[in-house]
């Protein structure tokens, strides 16, 4: 077996290096264009399972939050029976876009998150605060292609987080179409969009007639 | 001048090869090394001006939600003169290191902003939700080698979201301290971390033996 000569060996360590070298650049590569998708996918995006079932990321109170109301009604004037807060959340991406242009993208996802009200406990007085019990969990999700009217909503089971759809002919969607201030949904609820929808010029019609009505100015 | 034999010509290039990879291995990791940081500074990370005042981002409502309450008071027993929502927010590190630990790492940082909380409007009959006025900002952060006790209170001008200190004397940090079921924290009125700090046994002793006590059991 012949020797080769010292700098066809140098040239040979030089390949490995080489080698070893790009392995390396490709594998931080992978690993730096790997990592957004996988935190994007893992925390706001929700899917559908084969029977049309919504699936919501358990962490959805990581996404953006909206508001916070209490014991709110739009068709009851009666006392609540039980004290609820309700807290809304809407995807990341949504809320960018929102900020941007005053409207909804698809896949546009809002949680509305319903929580018990306590009163007293460990050292508060008075008011209410927010309790561990979830008492329901409610989705308003826009896929284009995939609802008649664009958005639909679902009803969540907070252990499985499993949505089922509610139907079209449902009070929510004609409530959401003739009173929702930006597409359908109830901008004037979320305290700091409402400002960037009237910057925009996005609110609805029908939103600005109501409002513009004596009666609406309380 | 000699021409050297091509094997040297070889193992220069491939010199030349392996310094560029080299170079662009380096500039691949020092850009996706830089994203991280730059996304955190402009996020979630306070800093402080040369007269000790803190500078809070203008999108800590893009940080992690924690709670909400409406009218609540530790000392006042007496009706509310306004009705106002408080919303608590933490900085998404601090989130996630409590979630693995059950406790709070150095820089945590809450905001407390309260809200206006409106009873009719837009086709709301009942309950109250949140307007787009904000009544007042507090912070509660913690900076072990800045502060005498690792934590501090400012109060927060919500145009400019600078904040000045409330001097360690006041009520706020000795309130804390008494009752805060966490690190001066409280964790009670964070209900989905209240559990984190149960399983974890974080839970302070002056908070356990608060609420062993006959007359906190409501």
């Amino acid at each position: 077996m012949s020797i080769p000569p010292p700098e066809v060996q140098v040239s040979k360590v030089l390949v490995l290096i080489s080698a070893i070298v790009l392995l390396c650049a490709c594998a931080l590569f992978r690993s730096s264009a790997a990592v957004k998708p996988v935190v994007a996918a893992s925390t706001s995006e929700v899917s559908y399972d084969k029977d049309g079932n919504l699936l919501v990321p358990q962490n959805y109170r990581e996404w953006i939050y909206l508001t916070s109301g209490i014991n709110m009604s739009y068709t009851d004037t009666s006392a609540a029976a039980h004290d609820m807060f309700d807290n809304v959340f809407v995807n990341p991406e949504a809320f960018q876009t929102f900020l941007k242009t005053g409207t909804w993208p698809d896949k546009t996802t809002f949680v509305l998150e319903v929580r018990e009200a306590r009163n007293k406990g460990s050292i508060n007085l008075r008011g209410h605060y927010q309790g561990t019990d979830v008492m329901g969990i409610e989705v308003h999700a826009k896929d284009e292609s995939r609802f008649p009217g664009k958005w639909a909503f679902f009803e969540v089971d907070s252990s499985s987080m499993k949505g089922k759809l509610i139907p079209q002919s449902a009070n929510c969607y004609s409530c959401h179409s003739a009173h929702g201030a930006v597409d359908t949904t109830f901008v004037q609820f979320y305290p700091t969009l409402l400002p960037t929808a009237e910057k925009k010029h996005t609110l609805s019609r029908a939103y600005l007639d109501e409002n513009a009505a004596p009666a609406a100015k309380q």
